[in-house]
């Protein structure tokens, strides 16, 4: 099964005298960073030292597309027509692409961020227009999908570029879809539990449902988060896991085209 | 003397419901648009149908960088410390760029809007702000500067390609600076007159000044307005004037590369 | 039957440079202004001219509260917590309130705009939250309520003051229900007609619905538009109808309360 | 010389999911909360949420009105011309006062935040835009004021209510202006030298300014800080030894009054 493997974590979430998350700290452990272009957070200076931060520690940089929504961080579902969603995304990337080009990178990926990605898990319109927006502006630049839903469906099928991401902290039903946080065992909170369960699905392509089968699922990026203290204990025992495992933990833009060899 | 000219005007400004401005029309008489990136006006979509539309007009695109100030239309004086004014204007080159690349196209250049624009008249930091993110994201594209201010000498002394621009309604002080609007004449209306005027700056190279001296100017790009009915009939004056004199009216990317020979 | 009645319409909608609508051609037909409070529309500034012209032309000012989306006019549907809701609204409110308070006039009525108005047609729960948050700091004021929807029945349950509207130029289902726009024959658009129509709801408190029926339905404040020029057509012809008819039309303020007695 | 005395320090400067300060901790030491009105910081529900809080300590609320620019937390020197300043504040003034009715509480102070505060201490044209919203909709609500500055006199002169304020942990020029914080010894952050200072100020009515002075001052409210843990030890020490020394520490709102006559 695979050895080697990617950890994204979204992160220059900051906005102006606001600081959020403990991105020099995580930055240390993943390998790919989704970057906020400034709607649901981030501001140009964030993402300015956002990336350069990446570049100094070897670490991918992705654009985190969110719905204009600072109050709310982009959690709030919002009804945006197409046409605006399209533009609204191609707006986005295109900003970060600019703070990649000035430090002497390209963009390696894109991932949609809170409501708009949780939409793209059910409603075909929002995953059609965030591909076809990444095809219009970085069609050689991959997104992150679930396995299986919309979103990967669709990239798919129009020849998008795509990794398969897993998240290292939620439970999953037996069509992957993630079990609502709602319900009680949908977010593991014990660091070793989270790296056995990341390095099994990593390398042995299977996880344990909350329905208690066993079902296959393919690992290419690990989601971890960055927000508080206890996030940080999981990235680490997460990275370490792999490691101690064999598991070459690279960004995936070092190693994705080869893969779909 | 100069037998081919750039005509640039503002445009892609209207936000959501508002409209402002009559682009569909005045982008038939000019070369070059200054597309709004959305801090001072523009929102993705409208930034979408004004580089689409430019495009089918073969008109050139610029990046119109503005303070991030909605309510003011970027016009209201702020001081943006030289850290978060690189990173803005960073921030919406690339973002426009997005969209020039959706549409098969090239930015063209680069114009800072209102208040920015004109504190780089006189303030010596703002000037090269505006000069470095430009060097820092599209060091290939040239600014549009007005002819002996900080912005000009900047770009010149820092390699930064630029091409000079004078403004068709507006009077002219000896040092080439523009007349205060506060001051009577220093906005001209005749459109006969301001043809006169611009045929004169481009053909002959020579302008009178407020004070009554003839002086030199150089005009690669001529600025002009769109957001009134009497705009427009000025637009159309100018440009029919230049093409009865024989000056070839093209947008300044098909061009200025090879006047800098 | 009724033979007084108010007439009320959106206003204050321009923001910093954009205008939007015809409100001083409006003001002079209506006796209710609906007035943008910022966060859909409106600025703090054309709130302040907005109240001084309806004081001017003796017109009830309303808070007309939205979502917070300029970009998309708080039309878009979205997801905003109740707590966010209620505080929303409030702050809405006082905003306006401060504006009366300034020209020497008290805040007349509330009225949720767009998609927030749309929500409440269906959603009891951002019905609830409107209701809350008048009642919190504006006890006495009655909100416009569709007759029959789950805001009507939530402000009558809880003894929050309400005035009943209809919509002037809209079709109507057998149960009050506003016919939705997509359906051919949801707008009307001739000034006579909607004129006989408005007259029939107001005198004799009859609708002929979509479905060809005839249903009852109390009209004690009629919701015009004033964006277009056409609107303004209707606008005349209707108050024009009424008046002619015999019908007081007045500012509800003036008259609200003695009719609950 | 005074044995009573106001404590203020700045409060709901979050905004969405970003927490900035240590408000539930500063307000047991202070008696009165300039409170964010969504301008440059805060959001309906951080607002809502302040009130709450200092009603339940008994601390007197006042709008902390700022320049419309949260990425620059309201410290961007700004020109905002006088009508939209006027109206800015008026509206964020009824927006709080809208949170405080919610509580059955009144204002009890305005206060300018940051930049536009910093530029009352100079330009009369800001210190008139200030006074002049206060008598429009908050005429019984003092004003805070720095001692001999344009907006202390302006008040005085067109008999705007107003408090004499000093700031615990600032040197003082001979004539009350601020030292520069760029200048050495602009800030005091030793806990013990601040209170002797804050001691000396309100028992005494003297500052030793940084020329090494004794001036007069009149202190009525103590400006501290709650936005780090040495801020703190300030206030705690600033409290505490006014209560020592027999000072009563009591919100400005139960006492100005009578301090008038």
């Amino acid at each position: 099964m695979a050895r080697r493997v990617d950890i994204n974590c979204d992160m220059g979430e900051s906005f102006g005298v606001y600081t959020l998350g403990h991105d020099a700290e995580v930055i240390r452990w993943i390998t790919s960073a989704n970057v906020a272009c400034g709607f649901h957070a981030g501001d140009p200076t964030v993402m300015d030292r956002t990336v350069r931060l990446a570049r100094e520690h070897g670490v991918g940089i992705g654009a985190h597309m969110g719905f204009p929504d600072l109050r709310g961080f982009g959690r709030r579902p919002m009804h945006v027509d197409t046409e605006d969603l399209i533009n609204d995304i191609v707006y986005q990337i295109g900003a970060l692409a600019a703070f990649c080009r000035r430090h002497g990178l390209s963009l390696q990926h894109t991932k949609s961020h809170g409501s708009m990605n949780n939409m793209a898990d059910h409603d075909r319109r929002v995953a059609e227009a965030i591909v076809e927006a990444g095809l219009a502006v970085a069609p050689d630049v991959p997104a992150l999908v679930k396995p299986g839903t919309p979103l990967h469906e669709i990239a798919e099928a129009r020849g998008a570029p795509f990794v398969l991401e897993v998240y290292a902290d939620r439970a999953y039903h037996r069509d992957l879809s993630l079990v609502s946080r709602k319900v009680p065992g949908a977010v593991i909170s014990d660091p070793e539990e989270i790296a056995d369960r990341v390095a099994r699905m990593v390398i042995d392509g299977k996880v344990t449902t909350i329905e208690g089968d066993d079902v296959d699922i393919q690992a290419e990026s690990i989601c971890v988060h960055g927000d508080t203290k206890g996030a940080l204990d999981i990235v680490k025992a997460v990275r370490t896991r792999l490691e101690q495992e064999g598991v070459e933990v690279a960004p995936l833009g070092t190693w994705w085209r080869a893969a779909r060899r």
